[in-house]
């Protein structure tokens, strides 16, 4: 997407006598534009894990240049194998819930086993890492394309008025290498002509709809409201709302999807009020061998600091304030699940399917 | 309740050449624990507006102070009866949902037109604002007692294990004069020596949970965790609640509850996973010429920058931080309405009745 003029990804390579692996680094937004630069796998690992860049695609991503990153390191080792291995250990310990990561690693743990010289091996890391960024934001776009039609049906049934859509945490391009997911859609219908606006939860305790979500949304001229995670219910029935569109970290092979915190209460509230509720995620964010969302999906649990303060700007800088009393305890789960009986559909890269197995083995045939 | 050793109300007079109302400024809490000096009418407007108080019975009974206040000034007056109606209509304009105010005010105006000379009104106003102060006292201990079977019974069932309560904003003792409500069977809970654990939610977008519940519960020794709005319905997929009591700003006659923004989400978990959804509140929360919450209550929209900001302790002092882009649109309603159909029953004064104009009329049958 497009910032100050200048086309970017979330994440991309610059090669050189050592790799160097090109983030944006998503702490200081909305205040400020941030690129870092990470030489080694161990700066890697740090930005996964304290959320330099989040999301379920740029996390697979990241994790795939992490694992380039490791090879290379290693180049010179005795002991690649077995080394490279528990550097993925490491890396598919950053961030349980979402299996994009495990993907990624799988991938890469997959591709360097093919080949035998160290040199294959490092050279065959770099091209599955740039591989699986293309193919993220490929399916990003693929799945805008099959979601706008859900969006075009609205608004020819409301006559051209806007369409409403709500959104939790962020699913934009941000999550992804490129697009976004909830958000390819959006764009998409968006840069048709299509009237729309976008109410955008401010998803504490991150606030990455906030500080995310309307920054990629005010960058993109689409319009939109910032609410606080509570208010949805309330413009739900007060039909202010035709539709929701979420992305998900996980998802099983029966249509439960873990998603960011709050993202169940919002799929409950359109429930209750007829509001058709979308799931937007490509196929590596897929558990094909778990089928039941709520009692397998690991749910992380995030450092208590993340709900005591909130950090925004103030004079100038970005400073973080405490909210309660130093002393109470807090309870900090970084996502829930909604269960398929909830899920209108869920929009990837091959089409929409419905949240059931029979339709995701519809369109999966391959992956079953 | 106890601050620091000392019984505290969260608004009393002190008589003097002119009279002081006192309230708790809760703009400081937890932080500071700060009291304001309302010598004016003027001033308690600003106090009700700004939300120096906030809460459905405290606004009541700080409109009956205010009330007097008026009748105070106006004693030289040669208009007395018109002036004290505009001032009465000004007071009520500042917090539209909650019923309480304009009961309160009403109560006032009805008690002044009883009595003749101008030294009597004064004198009434003055009585009644202390007798509606008190009686929110003695209502919110009454709830407590009733409400405690409710957790008593849930204790017992689990064979004295802690029983999980979770509740939604502040209806806290800082919300009434006195206990609470959604806390008074909580509090009288714990003294009985009941194991019991609260989730207090924080309420963006103002954190009264946050900055008030955890503050007063933390005060009262009573073991809780605070956690985001968004978590409370992955705790309940979990098995973590037992019970959901909240407060309501306004009740119609058919049990539908105006409560803070936020708390019909946690209706519709708390529906979902089949755990009884409680609200407390006073008769004087009943707006009995109601019948349908959702298209009668007005819901009272706030200034954006409520959720624009979050304000907090930074370097020894209560700061704001701007959590967006200045630039994203904001919209802040301050209430949702939960469908009687949600909810479990209502803790009253008078006994716990469910959700229903029959049960409802049947313990208040003098309100009909």
């Amino acid at each position: 997407m497009i910032v100050n003029g200048t086309h970017y990804r979330t994440v991309w390579l610059e090669d050189g006598s050592s790799p160097c692996v090109k983030i944006i680094d998503q702490r200081f937004l909305p205040h400020r534009f941030v690129v870092e630069e990470l030489f080694s796998f161990n700066q890697m690992v740090e930005a996964v894990k304290e959320m330099h860049l989040r999301g379920a695609g740029l996390i697979g991503a990241a994790a795939a240049f992490g694992m380039y990153l490791a090879a290379h390191e290693l180049r010179l080792s005795s002991n690649f194998d077995s080394q490279l291995h528990a550097m993925a250990e490491r890396l598919m310990q950053t961030r349980p819930t979402a299996v994009n990561l495990a993907w990624a690693v799988n991938r890469q743990l997959s591709a360097i086993r093919e080949v035998h010289s160290i040199d294959q091996k490092v050279e065959a890391a770099r091209e599955t890492a740039l591989q699986i960024a293309d193919e993220d934001a490929q399916n990003c776009r693929s799945i805008g394309l099959h979601g706008v039609d859900i969006i075009e049906r609205i608004s020819k049934a409301k006559r051209g008025e806007v369409v409403n859509v709500l959104t939790h945490c962020n699913a934009g391009w941000l999550a992804f290498v490129d697009y976004g997911t909830a958000t390819a859609p959006i764009y998409e219908a968006h840069h048709r002509g299509v009237k729309i606006h976008v109410w955008v939860d401010e998803t504490r305790p991150r606030n990455q709809g906030a500080s995310l979500t309307a920054w990629e949304l005010l960058a993109e001229g689409v319009p939109h409201t910032l609410i606080p995670d509570n208010a949805g219910g309330h413009l739900m029935q007060h039909g202010m709302v035709d539709l929701v569109i979420t992305g998900a970290d996980r998802i099983t092979s029966n249509g439960d999807a873990a998603n960011k915190i709050g993202t169940y209460l919002k799929a409950l509230a359109a429930a209750d009020n007829g509001i058709p509720f979308y799931i937007a995620a490509p196929s590596s964010s897929f558990d094909w061998s778990l089928t039941d969302g709520v009692g397998q999906i690991p749910i992380e649990q995030r450092h208590p600091d993340e709900v005591r303060y909130v950090s925004g700007l103030a004079n100038g800088r970005v400073e973080s304030v405490l909210i309660c009393p130093s002393a109470t305890p807090v309870a900090n789960y970084g996502f829930d699940v909604t269960p398929a009986r909830l899920i209108a559909g869920i929009i990837t890269e091959r089409g929409v399917c419905t949240a059931s197995n029979e339709s995701i083995q519809f369109i999966f045939p391959d992956k079953f």
